[in-house]
């Protein structure tokens, strides 16, 4: 190699580490023409279904406190049964006062994330138990296994938000929440993700937050600065812990996605509309609590309805059910003016074609659909019982390409007829001086896919994608950087987890 | 087992072999929002670019005959630079004469194809050197790797017209067209593929098929009864085969797909809106020859422009550039009032999840572009250079998926609220009246996809999506069925070939 052509390698990054990505992947905003899956009509038959259940047939609520503030909302409640009904004026209300749009707070300079309108914001896998690799198999999740995984997500611009990628199960659970926490606070200046496991936990992290940048209580609490995801019990039940974790949100300003959990077949009708009204009202249900504890509490409309199986019972994702499920999903926040959260899911047990296929059509269907937060955005694996290392890195691969869609305007080009003109019938255009002056980044350099041909292909091993990912992930662990962090924050970040810890920590409920 | 559950899965087919698919994929009609990669304004700047390059700088056009039909058409010609000036009078009246939509004539009732509106057709691989499966490897192609193809490309419904799936080069150059022509005819019913590689071997390919269907000389005439693929030379280029092929097949009404070769920064510049222009004005030099021959010859706009890899000139598939010449591709031929034909494409050397992924970028960004013809819909692989067994049946999954979104209208799902109402808080839908009307058919059931538990995967053996597409191309292949034929035209076929490679056949031109 020459000497210009190393120094034009090093320039590029080609030897010195895997690629981040690009400034612009930071912040994405969709021009893809929303699909449909039915007509407006239809939606309007949605939305007036999931009023008159939620009128009609209500909701249970396993929480004394929720059905009081529903109550004080105005809503009937039934204590004997646990059920609340809500009128269609309290959900209208409801959506009046839920911000439209929602500015999640990074930890550092630059990393506040807009949620809704045009705006998207992809995640990492969201908390599997297990994780695996194809070195070492599969198995439990630990710390250390999530905290790969936040160095992993904390790398790669084209994620936005951090998440808590793997349960860390090496520790207990009235302490995990702590290593949760801390992880992301040193390893990630990406807003964080907090369980919803009940306040004394909530309240741990929130601190731990707050500490970690240096925040008064004031100043922690004017903006949302973590958030959580609340997954209803469906069909038609919040639990108490689900309930305490949107009302401690919505006092404290902080945002939640409430996520009904609606596999059609399974815990939802076994059609798509129907599923989707039931995951309709279930979310207004939700919706309606965080309003009612703190009118304008930042909240987003969740939705993760798919189908199963019918042979087994089996979820399943990426399928045309889930496509039409994602449209008309991205239809309904738009008909109730929130921002919408969807996913990028499989069911495949292995990082393989299946994997990125249905993930693919998944996360397709999303940005179809006019998503604004894709959870599950690399690494989940198996239904999201496991992380996949070699996984999260073909899809981010996958996101990547997706930005680079999104981010590309049609800026000038130069002259058209020129670049034509430039060369003879038959000829190439490899050094036509458009090519020179554009080559070094015309096009997306990808991070997994291999494109050289055959002979070239097999001497250098023949790898799969799935074999090179793997060789990825570890060179972006081995050449970790920590982040520049405050030592008097860490330190009292470290100084209330150990307090705590002495005090017996929190059980989660 | 149960005698009745015996027969019901009997009945959908569960042991009786691969399910070919549903009779509704056979006629396919895109419900999708076309996207746009360009506003209205730039398209017809493009367009407007590509008449000005060939009105002043015109196409090289390497055939004496064409540049005759070209100069009678009112084209300047440069006959001792082999060059050819078209003016945009010219081309509005090629565009005016040409039909906006092509039926094509399958070899059996119900086998029509139509093709542009909102129509779409999926093709299968067409004709790389080599084939490849994970048992095998990869070798050069043999008339029995062909015949395997054709009898995968026949069996399932989602595959709509026929293609030479990969090149025998067990025959030699004069007698191929024989073996590639005769085996369409004896194995698929579906609108079959011709080589254009001289007069002599498409008028031979042209009686074959007219013999095969028992059809007079007026009748064969009277329909498409097959197409070809004419590749530009890139950059503005026509040559001679090319052109003799474009005469040949518009003078018999036979339809003819001209894709430029422009690969963004080889044969064409180096970015994609300069590319695109040059491959509007190659396709439109080709389609002004067919309407020159015979006004109102059928012939498909065809796209092929993505990116090379800079570093190398490799071509790259599936890309974030593949995607936006996609969109725009099919805003030009809408411009143009023509039938669009894409491809699904992918450069991975393995079948693996690149070659997954890059496929699904590239089968999305045809269909979001609204494409009418998909070629290389299953089984492509290393940029066009190895057909893959395994990954053609994988990419019958993602075809299958498809077309399940595209059929997928908002019939009856049932009463929503009924739905609904008839399961308790916290219950399941597995019992409900709609779900046991409608489980059998609730859903899509896929082909490759593996739903089960990591637990029951494993005990299985842990197989990969490749592997297990592995095992159903061999169990179609196993099951094959040969196709009712009249022992007559058969016959015909045969004696045909017969005495014709008693001549010699015919050497490719």
């Amino acid at each position: 190699m020459t000497e210009r052509a190393t120094a034009r390698r090093a320039r590029r990054g080609a030897d010195t580490g895997v690629p981040s990505g690009k400034p612009a992947y930071r912040n994405l905003t969709n021009p893809l023409a929303p699909q449909r899956a039915f007509s407006d009509d239809r939606i309007a038959h949605i939305h007036d279904t999931a009023l008159r259940v939620l009128e009609t047939l209500g909701i249970r609520v396993l929480h004394d406190g929720a059905r009081r503030i529903f109550g004080a909302g105005g809503a009937r409640v039934d204590a004997a049964g646990q059920m609340v009904f809500l009128d269609r004026g309290l959900v209208a209300q409801a959506l009046a006062s839920a911000p439209g749009i929602v500015t999640l707070a990074g930890m550092a300079a630059g990393r506040d994330v807009a949620l809704g309108g045009r705006h998207v914001a992809f995640i990492g896998v969201g908390g599997p138990p297990h994780v695996t690799d194809i070195d070492r198999g599969r198995r439990p999740g630990t710390t250390a296994d999530m905290r790969d995984f936040l160095k992993l997500s904390q790398h790669f611009d084209v994620l936005h938000i951090t998440c808590a990628n793997v349960e860390p199960q090496d520790v207990a659970l009235n302490l995990r929440h702590y290593v949760t926490t801390q992880s992301q606070i040193e390893l990630t200046d990406k807003p964080p993700f907090v369980y919803a496991r009940g306040t004394d936990q909530v309240r741990d992290c929130f601190e731990l937050i707050r500490l970690g940048q240096g925040l008064s209580e004031t100043e922690f609490r004017a903006r949302s600065r973590c958030y959580a995801v609340i997954n209803t019990n469906s069909p038609r039940q919040l639990d108490a812990t689900m309930c305490q974790g949107l009302i401690d949100f919505a006092q404290a300003g902080q945002m939640t996605v409430v996520t009904p959990f609606t596999l059609a077949g399974a815990m939802a009708p076994v059609n798509i509309p129907a599923a989707l009204a039931l995951q309709h009202a279930e979310a207004l249900a939700g919706i309606v609590l965080t309003q009612s504890v703190r009118p304008g509490a930042p909240v987003i409309y969740g939705s993760f309805t798919s189908n199963v199986d019918m042979k087994s019972g089996a979820p399943a994702f990426g399928t045309p059910e889930f496509v039409r499920a994602a449209f008309g999903a991205g239809q309904l926040a738009r008909h109730i003016g929130l921002p919408w959260r969807g996913s990028a899911a499989t069911a495949s047990n292995a990082p393989d074609a299946q994997a990125a296929y249905e993930y693919l059509n998944s996360l397709w269907a999303a940005l179809l659909g006019g998503v604004n937060m894709v959870i599950h955005g690399a690494g989940w694996l198996e239904g999201g019982l496991s992380a996949s290392l070699e996984k999260f890195i073909l899809d981010i691969e996958m996101l990547q390409v997706m930005a680079e869609v999104m981010i590309t305007t049609d800026d000038d080009p130069g002259d058209l007829f020129d670049a034509i003109a430039e060369v003879a019938p038959g000829g190439h255009f490899f050094g036509a001086s458009q090519t020179m002056a554009r080559y070094e980044n015309a096009f997306y350099a990808p991070l997994v896919s291999d494109w050289r041909n055959f002979g070239q292909w097999s001497d250098a091993g023949a790898k799969t994608a799935t074999e090179r990912a793997n060789g990825i992930w570890k060179h972006v662990l081995n050449d970790h950087v920590p982040l520049v962090r405050d030592p008097a924050r860490t330190e009292a970040v470290a100084d209330f987890i150990a307090r705590r810890t002495r005090d017996g920590g929190a059980v989660p409920t």
